[in-house]
């Protein structure tokens, strides 16, 4: 019955049916990050065999520096040439900001009624971690509801974000001026996977400083490598989304003639495996083995017992 | 060599030794959010047999309410009792704020002199989920070292905060008048998990609404279990404190009289050998079998598998 219902559901997927693929990524959300029902191991298995042929887009950076608007510009100009595209509003932070990026799907709202762009918003669901095994889920059914580009957009600047990142072929940090702190924090580390940098906002004071400071670690580049872009735009009003559109078809040219695209897939598909392995264990440890769960946190509390010898004999019981 | 170190490490922790305990700490988080050392075991294993004496604290809360002013000024009410205290200020959400953190210690300056407290940062390094396990081992750390109360402070309202809290006997929920959404989110989760309210700020426009908002909660509170205080306060001047403290110390007298606090303990170990179980299966999955990983990779980019079942294969490996 329930295979039924998710066979049934991938087939409308294919056809682009928009309530189609929100249902799948529902399930698939609440099967990782809640309750396990197998159901993401069956829709994974059924869309397996259609190579992934989308280009995947992540967008990062502090917040304020407009990722969404970056994200909606990129999506008109993307549309304008008759491309399909899906969106993921990802937020790997927090269960509760479905506000915040309520806010931002509603300056999305000019793309809602167009039928050639999926948009959706991805949070943890009580558990942390299973957000890393599911967001890859849910592009590969975008890229089997026909999208040609799929957006991946974070809203913070952590480590979680740097993880959701770990399934785009093309990453874009944007940044913009007199964000001050939060772009020296976004130094720290997050410059290091990108791609494409985008200093948005670069009408206003200071975007000649930032572009100033990020030459420098454009310089860091290895020869031979690619050579990370600086794009200045002004998303709201659509400067600059020529040459950033052009970046990033010179970055999808440059991942094809190197090989590094095959690389990146091979590295995602990695990631991929790693979390689910992860949700397995993490889903087996802590129900599975509840009683003696519960007998061991007996002896570490006695203190007759440290966490690792427990977690040893945990992993003996399974 | 190594275990030698570890041992003189916590001998001169159990004296009180500030840098010794704060090198414990770094040692911890590097293995179970870094490179793996096995050291965190070492010392796991090694204060394992000194039962827990000091009380735990949880502070969280939105952003902007006045956690770090909350807890300075605690610190001093319990200081001038005699009292010793280790305050951890996590920030489960990112490994670069630094910044964030690193200004809330600057306001914790007025104590940073004081040999009575410890104060310490923690935040991810590189992998997410490992500071799940390092929290718990650096609060027995602290615990070992002398401390009678030992304060959790984190950053944020997420998911990763509650996770966190999933270690403090006493868990205080920070609100604050004006924070518009950051309430509303806060309500979606974070509340369950408070058992003392605390409303700062409260001369400030609101604060009553605030507090009538929060009686709505209490109220849901069953009989015969704890009531749920809710507490009004101006910690920047010491408003309230008194009563915070008088009602952090009924909350500590009802865990132990109903026996709450005996199964909170329990349910916090069972965390942690869950968490050291999660940590162990990400670094076996991700390291160990990495070539089998790269190979299962291989056959998923290619269509031919899916990355469920190569977690399946994956796991029949170890």
């Amino acid at each position: 019955m329930r295979l039924v219902r998710t066979v049934d559901l991938l087939e409308r997927a294919r056809k682009g049916d928009h309530a189609a693929v929100g249902r799948l990524i529902t399930l698939v959300e609440n099967d990782l990050c809640g309750q396990p029902t197998g159901q993401a191991r069956e829709i994974a298995i059924a869309v397996a065999r259609f190579p992934q042929q989308a280009m995947v887009l992540g967008i990062t950076g502090p917040p304020g520096v407009g990722k969404s608007t970056t994200t909606s510009a990129l999506v008109a100009a993307l549309r304008a040439q008759g491309d399909r595209i899906g969106v993921l509003a990802v937020d790997p932070s927090s269960p509760f900001s479905g506000g915040a990026v309520l806010g931002d799907r509603i300056r999305m709202g000019e793309h809602s009624a167009d039928d050639g762009v999926f948009i959706r918003s991805m949070a943890t669901r009580g558990q942390l971690g299973g957000l890393a095994a599911a967001v890859p889920m849910a592009v590969r059914l975008l890229d089997t509801a026909g999208c040609d580009w799929i957006i991946v957009e974070t809203v913070g600047v952590g480590q979680s974000e740097i993880d959701v990142m770990a399934l785009a072929d093309t990453t874009l940090v944007i940044l913009a001026p007199g964000m001050g702190d939060g772009i020296q924090a976004a130094k720290a580390g997050i410059l290091e996977i990108a791609d494409l940098l985008v200093v948005n906002k670069a009408d206003r004071q200071g975007a000649d400083q930032v572009v100033r400071d990020l030459r420098y670690r454009q310089n860091l580049s290895p020869r031979g490598a690619w050579r990370l872009p600086i794009v200045k735009t002004v998303a709201s009003r659509g400067d600059g989304l020529t040459e950033l559109l052009e970046e990033i078809r010179g970055h999808r040219n440059w991942l094809d003639a190197s090989g590094e695209g095959v690389r990146r897939r091979i590295e995602h598909a990695k990631a991929c495996i790693v979390e689910i392995s992860v949700v397995h264990s993490r889903q087996r440890f802590g129900s599975l083995h509840s009683d003696a769960v519960t007998a061991l946190a007996h002896e570490v509390v006695a203190g007759r017992l440290d966490p690792f010898t427990a977690a040893d004999r945990l992993a003996l019981q399974r």
